[in-house]
């Protein structure tokens, strides 16, 4: 039995993510199914790639991940499946499997990639602007069943990558931006601690304050203070004990963040 | 076994629907069971059986599908239990499962409604106000072990049908009405694309612009153009490309929309 | 075979949730997981306490909750499963789970807590903001495998209990305030049914209004009626019959509740 976790932008109010539970459960039935998230930003690619790279690896080895971000339905964008190490991926060809497929090459494991070219694993009726439901959910259900990749379609190596934007060094200034703004209001950065760490201590300039190092965790200030730290996916982070830093300092994706070494 | 859905206007945040799968769990332990939604706007009887209506037949034969919109819990509406063709119902007697019903009346295939009777297969203690917990999950987890209809209640034929308002052909004018906005902002019509079809190509009246006849899909025009296409459950609809098109022309629900041939 | 529930304040919008789906399934493999909500407001203990109050004892014997609200993470707040009698609980020790542990007093049942101090059973890495993943679901995971409690703990008594406000009575009239409003807008009061039974009939005073008496449920009266009844849980509640008491009122979780016998 391989498990399957969805991620779309559908919401949960139509029921678009369920209609693929139920065409999964008709090809393997019962087969556990994970909601990764519905509640991606309408078309947001980037941001559904690092929900993905959050959360895979802590799913069981042979997850298969169903991902329909798919702003390019019904055009020439191709549809994939792929492993990558010991996780499946299922979805249009948009870059959004990048991180996924960047693991795998760097710790050597094996990777396979196929245009889901063979209509015998999709659904009799293929709408040309639903194929979470028509194509991507059957092949899913297919891949968790156990059918080879080489089956379903046409192996390729020349799949999209997604470049988030990196941060660079200038002059001894680590400048990176906002790449995320979380549920809580944690303002999550696009700068590695690992970059940072031989700087520290270090001082965070984030939406107009300035941030004296890192803290280890909220219970290190009182409630109310405006903290760095190190987010559990190991990118620099500035929250609110127990509030919301986004709110408090005003700021969006895509905002510029400096950090530089305290000087002494 | 039989898979189970649920469908409710209770929202996620305090259990209301989590309950449900509790009680059904204490019935058959570790039933599969997908939520179909519990966002459907409060008591929106016609909303929920376009929900139930769109996703129901992609399920696996013999999925039971607990449906509770009940406004009126605690009055004499009843409670009913069904077989439509090869899938289940379970819910208040309002009519949200016109749709299912009516297909199976189409087909000719196998119907089957019993009034939930037997307190036999109810919760011991009922509250008056939440026979989702304490009568319709119980007795969806009974049908999905394979209690017959026939043990929980008593055969009527006299089950209540939602006639949701169908366009009418005026002069040559097809008139219909916006029937729902989806979480994209994609406008959906009552109207039938079998309906229009002979006529094409047409011109799509809504929301003050005219648009020149259907698209296949999204790709085949630039973002941010506005179009109408054949939704994937077979009804004219208007979209943005990429963008929300009830945003863009100020429409609600019910709205007026016209549907004519081409003048050459 | 255990069921497993989940309750936090992570949102469903980032995957927070599903990673400990991930954890969980690589301890239990397929083990059935139900979502009581991951939408209590953030760091809000008490709300939490109440929905896990009102669901756990309708599912299945050895259920085991999963609870993680938990503002102290990183602190020196305690991590804690326990055996509150046929149910099992895992968390961080901060009162959410006293509703369990009274029921349990109260009938006498089995009573087990310890401190989650063995290592063994936590993720390899533990991220000192993220116990959600690192520590509560893989210690969940293991409970629901089977592993007894004091393999992966140290015993306790002095678990932590949460006390909510009271209501009072004084010179016969019952002084409560309202402890939630929920997702329809109904008031939901901390007074008992069972406090104010024997003064009925009733006067409730609440947002400065006065209803005389409760009725059993919303069909008793007609729709847009101010009424009183009893919750399914047994709490005095507001409410409007198919619409919003909150709004109507214009009040909040923590304003006062008055209730007085009828003077004839």
């Amino acid at each position: 039995m391989r498990h399957i976790t969805l991620l779309t932008d559908f919401g949960t109010r139509e029921g678009g993510d369920a209609v693929m539970k139920g065409v999964i459960w008709r090809i393997v039935p019962g087969n556990p199914i994970a909601d990764l998230s519905h509640q991606v930003a309408p078309q947001n690619i980037r941001e559904a790639a690092m929900v993905l790279e959050r959360i895979a690896p802590y799913f069981p080895d042979e997850t298969v991940h169903v991902v329909v971000i798919d702003p390019g339905v019904g055009t020439k964008r191709r549809a994939i499946a792929a492993r990558f190490g010991n996780q499946f991926f299922v979805g249009p060809d948009n870059g959004v499997c990048t991180p996924l497929l960047e693991r795998a090459e760097r710790a050597g494991a094996p990777i396979e990639v196929v245009v889901l070219d063979n209509p015998e694993y999709w659904n009799e009726e293929v709408n040309p602007i639903f194929h979470g439901r028509d194509v991507f959910a059957p092949c899913g259900g297919h891949v968790a069943k156990g059918i080879p990749l080489g089956k379903m379609g046409t192996p390729i190596t020349d799949i999209i990558r997604l470049k988030p934007p990196e941060p660079a060094i200038i002059n001894g200034v680590v400048q990176g931006e906002i790449s995320h703004i979380d549920y809580f209001g944690n303002i999550i950065t696009n700068i590695k601690h690992e970059v940072i760490k031989p700087l520290r201590p270090v001082v965070v300039r984030v939406g107009g304050v300035e941030l004296h190092d890192l803290v280890t965790t909220f219970g290190d200030r009182p409630v109310g203070d405006l903290i760095a730290l190190n987010s559990p996916t190991h990118y620099v982070m500035v929250s609110v004990v127990n509030g919301n830093a986004a709110k408090r300092l005003s700021v969006n994706i895509g905002d510029r963040v400096e950090i530089v070494p305290q000087t002494r």
